[in-house]
């Protein structure tokens, strides 16, 4: 079983037996070759899934998601993982390989390949999604996309890649095993057990049992509902609850709000609407972009001419129209909000519409739902969202699902990915109550090396990780220290204690002058813009007198004074910056 | 019947026959007067209740409550309602009457009664909080706190007062009757029935009964849980969960976060404590202030011994102790999250440690929450909160609770308080379930004035109302510019463009030199600085070259010049601060 050099030719499946390997004595040689996988994003937050997996002198890239930026990153448009370790690593890397077209898995692709080129691995609606993206970013010519389907083994250089399918809010979804001497591991990616899937078949189960028997090193599993019992519902049990209100609201125009890489949940939107006489519009452009993808690329099925423009509507009665829209998470700038807040230019909304929201709320973002759900009661609309309706199913794996997975797969190792840290917790919990050795489970951390072989399971070492934040076109301009001063900014404005000085001979010119912003208004506090004017005056000319001449000691001063005498009046610190001119 | 100019005297009850009213044939004189009230918060928003009721020429004050800023006031540390329309009408102001001691139903006061003074009523327990917090700004000797006991029936002015006992999440809580020649409005403040109290007698149902058989002419009743169906669970049933607890975790030390305000949680905790031969350290500012006013007025009975003082715990084993918490929400400062995040200087977490989250996370502060939640179980704590165990139930009147009230008062008209849109709304819908005609219940917004009589129910006029932001001492000098400013600063950083102008030659003197904060690394990025001090060169020369001499003409010409460039090349919009010295 020594194979450090075995080299697999291509198709071929490597069988790794891990009854023969849990029993050594039973070997002729011990197998010593290893992995090493490092997860650089996905873990401790939500998002940012990208996990490099390395074999002998050879590296992939499993997923490249984007995260999104929390409170205490204001202005900060994205979060990708920090690729210092795939710069370094470059002349290795024989591939992207990608589960799913979701954003945590495949959007900072575009910002990635710019640093790191390599061909990308998916499945034809993950690249019809990546490819609209990379066009944004002006990428395409450069990239190298290529279409894999689910049941498909690819080689990538000593890695035998095997996308299986699996059910999850997106079509088109795959776990994906990497296979070398050392044995196979298998990443689940998203997934959930839909035994009546809208479009496709239920996840392949068989051959995570066949994997299983061929014995799988480790198990790197999602963990998004490992907090919650049972099983997550079939997508079908959504269109039950559809069925029943496009049937009891046929007087109402219907406005549906959902992901827009939903793709089977539109699908079901678009049939009943078809089947009850409604033309629909669809509304917001990732949604326009994502179901135009779908339906080129054969994953959906929409009826001829029952996709209208919304200035089309007109032609019909408002009870003939489906609306289906983006905004579910109260984004300010959705469709759906500006409805809500009276701004959108052809949809007002009124009593007879009924608004379905067809989505959970993400955690982090009750606040700005619950503003859009206030002004939709206010102009009357009749409100459905998931507490009231069942509207809306997870597209992740309950534990009962973990559980199954766990148990058809008999992994060696466990690794819990993808979700909080007390999800990563739980998720090591079902694997425990599953019989995996406490020790052979492990919670990495982003940027931890750990080292897998069939006698060893430990974290070697930690390589450069870490956030990178995309401010407009910047990527990673933005760090700490500049949004420590957004945040202080934001907390109290600024003053700007302004000067002219001639150092020749020490005398002040002009000012100084001070400016505020998002302080306090001015107006009304002219007699603390007076203080402070006289406080930088006495210093700056105690500072002359002095022959203090060290522009960075008369700034010091400057800002303690100031500081202090803002402080005792207000008990706010607004940022102090003094400027000294020289003429 | 007619009696506007009618005075009862003290301690008589106006008795209004509501059969009698509804039929106004069987009256000799139709009752003319009315009521006008005006909700000054507490609606569209959690928090900050404050509610003015009018009659004749007389004025009363219900609650007089905070609210904490969100995200789009950066900065700012409270929310108080607008107090205009207060100093406008102070001459008639009888006084302010409370309903309980939580900080969204007294927490303005230090700040109303700066602007309009007059006599505060209210429980033992309310008003030992409300002293504890006009003591803090120095206003105890001016202000006149009166003491009364639930059931009590006070005269002020032409107003009879009625404090009528309920049970809710703090001590000493009561909905107050007001009574005038023109009927009663009952204002139930926040409540729940809890008929096993840990304390004190089930809310006073019977009074509740007979209000409604004298004829209540309006209830505005607060709206919190009318979402969720059912009955809220009585605080005792925490108890049993608690005791469960200190059971089975004899080996470990038990820190328990619970709101500092709910003195029976605390009770129980100590009970349990005590009984289990532990001692109770208290931690956290607020906990220690409102557990010693508790004691001080004997809403709590603490053993003789129990508590002790953090610096005691080293002469008992960690498993003798339980330690008493504030930080449910996540707060970064309080006790919990200094422990969570290793930064408390007494108390260090392991996995002997069990910690209880005794709350539920308000809307909002989901991902506080969750973030400590995995520091604390990073460290290793057994952790147990809401989702897990019965270890917290609501202060708030669930549906059933709600009807049931509605049912015993019989309300005329009803007006649904306390609480989001779309908890009003429900609230009518309830009411409206109850009998009441949908056009006798109204959604009121802060600053409605309702006129409200036997033949009236209407919205009359809108008074000054809204929202005065409290920075720091600074009492309404933040205001929208202010707000925008900052989240301008916040969102890309100032840059600040400064130069010195003789203005006699027409000659820059000196710079224009760029100063940024919050923009980009500045080291990185000289080149786009370098451009920047080019673009504001060009056009401020070419500005003194026309003979452009006005400053705001010049400083708009360098600010849209920079704003175009920094955008083209960076996609960002900074905020552009010219700033021009004449020498």
């Amino acid at each position: 079983m020594s194979n450090n050099n075995a080299k697999a030719t291509s198709g071929t499946t490597w069988h790794y037996n891990k009854s023969k390997n849990r029993n050594a004595g039973e070997q002729k040689k011990k197998n010593l070759s290893k992995f090493r996988v490092i997860p650089l994003g996905g873990l401790g937050e939500i998002g940012k899934n990208m996990t490099v997996v390395e074999y002998e002198d050879q590296m992939l890239v499993v997923d490249c998601g984007i995260g999104f930026p929390d409170d205490s990153m204001p202005g900060v448009d994205l979060v990708i993982p920090d690729t210092t370790y795939l710069e370094e690593n470059a002349h290795k890397l024989q591939g992207f390989v990608l589960t799913h077209g979701h954003e945590d898995h495949i959007g900072a692709l575009p910002y990635v390949l710019r640093m790191v080129n390599a061909p990308v691995y998916g499945t034809l609606l993950t690249l019809g999604i990546v490819e609209s993206k990379l066009e944004e970013h002006g990428l395409v010519k450069s990239a190298s996309l290529n279409q894999v389907n689910a049941g498909d083994k690819i080689k990538l250089g000593k890695f035998s890649v095997e996308f299986i399918h699996v059910n999850h809010s997106i079509a088109d979804a795959c776990a994906i095993a990497i296979t070398t001497g050392a044995g196979t591991l298998l990443f689940s990616g998203d997934f959930k057990i839909d035994l009546t899937p809208i479009q496709g078949e239920p996840m392949d189960l068989a051959r995570f049992g066949e994997l299983g028997k061929e014995g799988v090193l480790a198990l790197f599993m999602e963990s998004t509902n490992s907090e919650r019992a049972g099983y997550t519902m079939s997508e079908r049990t959504v269109g039950h609850s559809l069925r029943e209100i496009f049937l009891s609201n046929t007087d109402k125009r219907i406005i549906i709000a959902t992901f827009s890489s939903n793709v089977h949940r539109v699908q079901q939107i678009i049939d009943y609407s078809h089947k009850c006489g409604r033309k629909v519009v669809l509304s917001g452009r990732s949604m326009v972009t994502i179901i135009n993808a779908a339906v080129k690329y054969g994953y959906m099925d929409i009826p001829e001419g029952t996709i209208i423009d919304i200035n089309e509507t007109k032609r019909f009665k408002p009870s003939e129209i489906t609306i289906v829209t983006t905004g579910t998470q109260g984004e300010p700038m959705s469709a759906l909000s500006r409805m809500a807040f009276s701004e959108h230019d052809k949809v007002t909304l009124g009593e007879d519409d009924l608004v379905v929201i067809s989505a959970s709320t993400i955690p982090g973002n009750e606040k700005d739902v619950t503003k859009i759900t206030n002004e939709l009661l206010k102009k009357g609309v009749t409100l459905l969202n998931d507490e009231v309706a069942d509207v809306h199913v997870s597209g992740h794996a309950c534990a009962e699902e973990l559980k199954l997975l766990i148990h058809m797969t008999k992994p060696r190792y466990f690794v819990p990915m993808h979700g909080e840290y007390r999800h990563l917790k739980r998720n090591c919990q079902l694997a425990k109550d599953m019989g995996i050795d406490v020790t052979n489970t492990c919670i990495a951390e982003i940027g931890d090396c750990l080292e897998i072989g069939t006698d060893v399971f430990r974290i070697i070492e930690k390589v450069p990780s870490g956030k990178v934040l995309i401010d407009g076109l910047g990527v990673g301009d933005v760090g700490s220290v500049v949004l420590r001063d957004r945040r202080h900014l934001a907390e109290d404005g600024i003053i700007i204690v302004v000067s002219s000085i001639d150092m020749d001979s020490m005398q002040i010119m002009s000012g100084p002058d001070i400016v505020s912003r998002g302080f306090v208004y001015v107006k009304e506090s002219e007699e603390l813009m007076d203080g402070l004017r006289h406080k930088a005056q006495e210093v700056l000319e105690k500072c002359l007198d002095d022959g203090v001449s060290e522009y960075n000691v008369i700034k010091g001063r400057i800002k303690d004074v100031l500081t202090n005498y803002i402080y005792s009046i207000t008990k706010r610190k607004p940022m102090i910056l003094p400027i000294i001119m020289e003429v």
